[in-house]
């Protein structure tokens, strides 16, 4: 049986998505192609609210924030620490033979604007990472906040993992200042695994021209020269992928951006609510992501067994990201999820916690 | 109208492969996932004839020769170079700050594994990249007598790009000693693009422990952790392309491998004597690729409105690639391709050339 994908990515694909990933294949140098490319940047432009260059990366999101730290890191990076995501960004700095340092905060706290000017202030860095939502912890970061304090430093390059909060939540690029935001398509875009999409400014893409050993596959440059000349990518693109996005694109913006990101925002308060209500919190008050939360373990149920259970019924929700796993538990609501799909949901868990879990 | 691919990537996609693209989707740390992985990787190590090590990498081709060089070059590289894809190969090697050097033949020409052994002989490199099948050019590099020559440096590892031949041609990759080996999926796999398959040997992977550097993305060790230890990938995977590829390999089993190398050569040799009849080849006589022909353009008709004409017949050629663009033609005879579609091709080409293509 099919399980619906209450997880943070991928996330449930609808059958129409699906089907344009089914379609017949044309040549990446042809016509076609470059048609369908510039259709789609353009969409995904208008949904970050941008005029910054667009690519679109053949690879998950992971490939891109290496990418990034490639293109953009000269001196020294800063990179903002609140779960395993953020981690992970700081590891790849650092693989990369970058100069980095992490500022970190205890896994469940938000990264504040207060602690980055701290840090900034030094002129010790000239790029910094973000990760907007955390999805081991259901964090969201204050963007907006930390956009402003980014205000003071026009020489460091700005750089935000949007990864598990594009499409659900209102990211408006270019006001905020952001020189490279992130995302692969299998979170809130509700596509499956396998492409991620690239917002780049002319400041990022000057500072890349200063930056050596860039590489090749990630490289911003390469993919502008190929956009710009031949409204082509470097290497062959997943073009199944691309007609997906391009469909969805006109789906999301059928259902309107306001709409679908109220709608992200009504599923998070009513998972909230019956959190608080039945478990706890995990994320710092205020800071509570709007596309994924996660949930203490107050009860002591196995999460693992509770996930089989759920599975049965046909839903599939996350057990606690690493150190946390078994302490918490994740819903995902986010992409085409629909506040109905939830409201079964936490019925189901209801449902099964009555029962009594195994401890 | 969907035209029929006969160019070197994507190739023509079957419709039970692109409905394998369409499933709905599972979590990429959920127990069916390790099962889908673990058995489509064993499959592709059957067809390699290899229990080398062997990883799904979710990018085009490109992102992995950029992993190949950044996981396995220590001191210096010899890129042979006889095509464009060759060359990019060397400018990869390059942009990631390696020292390298081109072998460079005329295009047409095949890299002769005298001229390798000369150049090894120096002691100067301990990585050499070999591109098996020339797409630009028609040329099928001699690799059973280059991996003679190889057998006399054991302390160099041994890079190829079968990306236009892997399942076209039989690779016996553990015989011939390569120690890494890639393809994109879009080419004689036959699925759409979006992922590539790399074989690597222990030899690769304790020389990638010595090498800094490796980033994350493409980095074996981390590949190699994550599989070993969690029957996974480290980024999340293009599971629609692991499906497609899943079943593909079951069909091609189906087939036989040694029938689908003959049907290969088959293509092939007809599309050769039709070639020799009515143009002349471009490749170098006894290194002409079994997966693809390139074809002097001796009548000096206008490629472009050939290809033009076949696309309201319903199929696409190549044009030549770069600086061959007009002068040379190219004919992809590979993946799901039948000597039946190849005849049709060809029927049409001369039909076209006999009612006067515009010059």
């Amino acid at each position: 049986m099919h399980k619906k994908l209450f997880i943070p990515g991928p996330t449930e694909v609808r059958p129409e998505i699906l089907k344009e990933m089914a379609r017949p294949m044309i040549g990446h140098r042809m016509k076609e192609f470059s048609t369908l490319l510039m259709e789609v940047t353009a969409k995904v432009q208008k949904l970050l609210y941008t005029k910054n260059h667009l690519f679109m990366s053949t690879s998950s999101s992971t490939g891109m924030m290496e990418g990034a730290v490639r293109n953009c890191v000269g001196k020294r990076c800063l990179n903002c620490i609140c779960g395993a995501f953020s981690q992970r960004w700081h590891e790849i700095t650092l693989a990369n033979g970058k100069e980095a340092d992490p500022l970190e905060v205890e896994w469940g706290k938000a990264n504040l604007p207060e602690a980055i000017d701290e840090k900034l202030k030094t002129g010790r860095y000239d790029a910094i990472t973000v990760v907007h939502n955390e999805s081991s912890t259901g964090v969201m970061n204050p963007l907006p906040e930390i956009a402003e304090v980014m205000k003071k430093y026009p020489d460091v390059i700005f750089m935000v993992d949007a990864v598990s909060s594009m499409t659900g939540v209102k990211i408006e690029v270019d006001k905020l200042g952001i020189d490279v935001i992130l995302a692969g398509v299998q979170k809130c875009f509700a596509l499956p695994p396998g492409l991620t999409v690239v917002a780049v400014s002319e400041k990022a893409l000057k500072k890349a021209e200063q930056v050596k050993n860039r590489g090749y596959y990630f490289d911003f440059l390469t993919f502008k020269r190929y956009l710009d000349e031949r409204q082509q990518t470097p290497a062959t693109p997943s073009i199944s992928h691309l007609y997906a996005l391009n469909k969805q694109m006109d789906d999301i913006f059928a259902e309107g951006l306001e709409n679908r990101f109220a709608r992200h925002k009504r599923m998070a308060d009513s998972v909230r609510r019956w959190a608080r209500e039945n478990f706890a919190l995990f994320a710092q008050p205020g800071y509570e992501s709007n596309t994924l939360t996660a949930i203490k373990n107050t009860k002591g149920i196995s999460v693992a067994k509770l996930n089989e259970e759920l599975g049965r019924r046909g839903a599939a929700i996350s057990n606690g990201y690493g150190k946390l796993k078994e302490k918490t538990f994740r819903i995902a609501h986010m992409g085409d999820i629909q506040p109905a799909d939830v409201d079964q949901l936490l019925a189901w868990i209801d449902e099964i916690v009555a029962a009594g879990v195994p401890a």
